[in-house]
């Protein structure tokens, strides 16, 4: 951390949070902000009077930052010119009494606005020095569908040439990122001029820039503007004032609002952090794979899913020394099956049904890996555990899922020979299993904004594209986060998964195991066609194929008969990126589900194929509805 | 209808409709299409061959008009020309398979194909002679995001150069009007040269075309685009095919199959009688206003529903003659309490509480108007009588609501006298209320489309522009369906309201009633201050209004001391539209909601003001949900 580190205060506006304004508030303090923007509709619709406010907020600790917006003022014809500066006295009493002394004035969007710099610098003079009478301040910001004034550049030349000291400029990322204009000119001005800062990301959207902004805003780290760069050059301007959140989001509207509260304050934390600044955020953890996943069953569901695991080559490798925990093995693969009474894996069976309870990521050094996740609020969990038995630090993700951290620095296998029973271990030539591929989570709807940030600052994981798979029952959305270390055999996939439907397969999910979790778990090896072959002998449950696929696929790709007929025969997809000889291949088998819950995937990687076959998850999904739905052609074909 | 009327075949696209591609043809054939569109990526998903779904359609009776789509073929260069060939007898054979005799190709998409209309000619008439081999046709369309090609006029310039009897156009009304390209030439066309017809709307979106394309087409009158003169110029070329819809939207992958495939069928029915064609549509009713409004109640809800309605000003005006049914009455307004038990009210109120279950519609002909909605395949519904007592003809919206349809240009009192035994009339002074203004439902999320085109096509009725309502728990859209002769007073004009959120006033009112139904009913009055004034002396429960709104009204509007003072005592909001003197004006004051699930509202409208008082919606919400919520002031004030 750089000596010149300095913490900034954090803000969030009223607008980002759901409910009443009591409740926003409330959030807003439960979670750790240190102050609140008003956004002028809440403080309209709250049953009591801006002293109210003010007093609710002090006796929750938290300061009134700004009240915004005070919209279409400034360069009016000489009628309307009046009104609006009656209409701010109005305003100013109202801020006398919410105890605060900034308004936030945004740029005129009125057709009669004039198109004249020098009239809205004067209007605006007018009111700061009105502003400055009452010991109030006026920050002026240039929306992104200003009618006149639209970029930040040409609201700061406005402000410098009214010339008022109770006036200054505020800048929002979004406003300025929205229209791709450059944010490093704000690193120019002189940091006092800019009275307040508003941070807002965004996912990359072809639209109007009105229903992006007013709809679709998030966090920053939740989008994919270059906010961190804007933040930076705020910085660098020497503004020392509060961070402050406005985001409008359908999504966060709905969402319980300490939940939205808690990502926001970790945004700015990680935010503050990346610019060199707050009180401290170790590095993030160099995750190289993940050490096992844990399954939460009770005796029947553990027979029955030993069972498949043994017909996907799986062995029963160790028992815990102390708990109803087995451990089944192959290659690289550590699979726990937990069946523990009075355990957090049977709370989540009770809860969630068989489903997997938690995954352990092999990290650098997990110490300091909780200490980042200590610091970005996340929930740590600690464990009970046996006499001499190890302890593995551990946090929740935002589905409570338990998130293991194993320090590969130690010895690896210590943690099996501390904990386990191990047995005999079987020839490596029968484990062609080298580890998990990717382990694809299914989110409730609305939360997958939540679930990208908290990988990404939590971990560093990056965000890869979003991909839109047809189930046949609805459309699935999907995104990767991806470690980035991962390379074949290597790393950490996540593909997050989220679905409108509740008939889709991710939506069924979801209401089965009524939240988040663990949709499937893709293991990697070097040759899939052997593989599965055998596994097909030994009767795993791999989805039969339909034929039309690998027509089609003959058509698609230069594959020969040979080729064709290899992948048709041991129900393989196939996939390839790049072109010729620089193409990577994938060549993937799904199993049916278990209990219409989790399934497992066999995957090999050809040639740095990068991607997860999401071309073939039609296909999958149509298969596994069919199955499920009893849907089969027999029925139409009597 | 003119002499000239002709019945075109009607089909779907498979893509069109959620499921399987068997539950997919099950649904189309069910609702009563001619024929499906085969989309490739439903028949790629499916477990059995193309013989085996031509058998499914023939066993159902339907026609498969046409294989789609067969991308990127034209003008590439030589080496992928030669595959692109072979690629093209493959699917060939899968046609033959099959059965169907037409292919689309749509215009290429990919970075490498040639400019070159020629070579894109020379390609189509390659391919055009090869499926003329074999009995097969080909239809060229342009894709609005063609590489090169993208209006159907290009597309039409290239088919006329192949010159090949195989190869014909197809046009899609969406892609042309999504460009607002002019489908007028279409018409000049010869009609046999149009090989196939695809029909689409959209909302009005600015987006990117292919997003919008992807999930935001419907059905034609549920969206924006002028449709209608695309059919007509369509018609006019003398095309005699199939009309086929083909929709790709998120909601209709996720709703069940049926209820999509009748919306698809009510469209097509309905565009094909509006361009003078079909089997018979009798024109739309004239609805002059609500004559009735009936809750489902039990005993205790009727107490509870009768005193509230008291304290508004209602009578009891009478009762049933054999039913378990009263009347309460004031000035136009009815309102019908029904606890009749084994009726359909005691078995709405089974399902979804105190509620309303029926609306009467005044019409100009009820014959004509139930004629019609049987031909645009409306539930038509019959109830009990007893001897002597007038049957109402009635049908049922999309949400299970009866709809009476009571006949104008009989007495319209004779309901009443034929059913009821009638009490003495109060004098009409102490009746203040003139009418229902609007009755507002709220609609479960995904089925705004199916109500708009209900009301559209079955009453005539006009959508209206959308709003959007911020609750404090999520976002609120809002589309009022208006028929076309409402004014003050008269008319009928239903507010639709839907939300993401289930914790919204619209998202708790969905899943308290476990569906779509009456949320608020708003009565109109010619002195609102006065009615309110009255009522509230008299106990009416009006939700508080919170002092800031008042505030903020005067800086807002230029209303005097006197005026805000009337408003804020009586509890009244206030919305203008239009300036100065041509403004018309609304006052308006609503109930707390009974039960949690409906409201009153009174409404007084000024000097032709059009709108519902959306911008005070946020204001009614917030107030509902603090009393609701219990989330007071005083919780944080001790």
């Amino acid at each position: 951390m750089p000596s010149s580190a300095l913490t900034f205060k954090k803000s969030i506006a009223t607008v980002s949070l759901s409910g009443t304004l009591p409740e926003k508030l409330e959030a807003a303090a439960a979670i750790g902000f240190d102050g609140v923007e008003i956004f002028e509709n809440d403080l309209l619709t709250f049953d009591g009077s801006p002293a109210d406010v003010r007093r609710i907020a002090s006796g929750l600790g938290l300061e009134i930052a700004i009240f915004q917006p005070f919209r279409d003022f400034e360069a009016m014809p000489d009628p309307i010119r009046v009104r609006n500066l009656d209409r701010a006295e109005r305003k100013f009493d109202v801020m006398q009494e919410l105890g605060t002394d900034l308004v936030l004035v945004c740029s005129n969007v009125q057709p009669a606005a004039i198109d004249d710099p020098a009239r809205a610098a004067a209007d605006l003079a007018e009111m700061a020095e009105r502003a400055h009478r009452r010991g109030l301040r006026v920050g002026y910001e240039a929306l992104a569908w200003g009618r006149h004034v639209n970029r930040w550049r040409q609201a700061w030349d406005i402000v410098r040439q009214a010339d008022h000291p109770a006036l200054g400029l505020i800048v929002d990322s979004f406003h300025t990122l929205a229209l791709d204009d450059d944010p490093s000119g704000i690193a120019e001005l002189p940091g006092d001029r800019i009275f307040f800062v508003q941070l807002a990301d965004a996912p990359k959207l072809s639209m109007d820039v009105l229903s992006w902004s007013r709809h679709f805003r998030n966090f920053p780290g939740q989008g994919a503007l270059p906010v961190q760069g804007f933040l930076d050059a705020v910085l660098r301007s020497g503004y020392r004032g509060p961070l402050s959140l406005e985001v409008f989001n359908d999504e966060f509207r709905a969402a319980p609002a300490r939940l939205t509260a808690l990502d926001g304050l970790r945004s700015l934390i990680h935010a503050e952090a990346e610019a060199g600044h707050g009180s401290g955020l170790p590095a993030p953890p160099v995750c190289s794979g993940i050490e096992f996943l844990e399954f939460a069953v009770d005796a029947p569901a553990r027979e029955r899913l030993s069972g498949l695991l043994s017909s996907l080559g799986f062995h029963h490798a160790g028992r815990h020394r102390s708990k109803d925990v087995d451990l089944y093995r192959q290659g690289g693969v550590n699979l726990v099956l937990n069946s523990e009474e009075d355990s957090a894996a049977s709370e989540h069976f009770q809860m969630h049904g068989p489903s997997v309870c938690a995954m352990a990521f092999k990290v650098d050094d997990a110490a300091r890996a909780i200490a980042r996740a200590e610091a970005l609020r996340c929930v740590l969990w600690r464990e009970r555990v046996g006499d001499g038995e190890r302890r593995i630090p551990a946090l929740r993700a935002p589905d409570g899922t338990l998130i293991y951290l194993v320090d590969d620095k130690e010895a690896r296998r210590s943690i099996w020979e501390d904990d386990f029973h191990l047995f005999a271990e079987l020839p490596s030539a029968t484990q062609p299993l080298l580890g998990i591929d990717h382990v694809a989570q299914a989110l409730p709807f609305g939360r997958m904004d939540s679930f990208v940030l908290f990988y990404r600052t939590v971990f560093g994981f990056v965000p890869e594209s979003l991909w839109e798979l047809p189930d046949p029952y609805g459309l699935i959305r999907s995104r990767a986060l991806v470690s980035p270390e991962a390379e074949p055999g290597h790393g950490v996939r996540l593909p997050l998964n989220i679905s409108e439907s509740r008939r889709t397969a991710t939506g069924r999910f979801v209401s089965a195991t009524s939240g988040a979790g663990v949709h499937h778990v893709a293991f990697a090896t070097a040759d899939a066609a052997t593989l599965v072959e055998d596994r097909l002998a030994a009767g795993a449950p791999f989805l039969p194929i339909p034929a039309n696929y690998y027509d089609d696929l003959a058509v698609k790709h230069p594959l020969d008969d040979k080729a064709l007929d290899g992948l048709k025969q041991r129900e393989l997809l196939y996939d390839r990126d790049g072109q010729g000889e620089a193409g990577g291949e994938f060549l993937h088998a799904y199993t049916d589900s278990f209990d219409d819950r989790f399934f497992f995937e066999v995957v090999e990687r050809r040639g740095g194929y990068r991607q997860f076959g999401a071309v073939n998850a039609a296909i999958r999904m149509a298969v596994q509805a069919q199955l499920r739905e009893g849907a089969r052609p027999e029925l139409y074909l009597d």
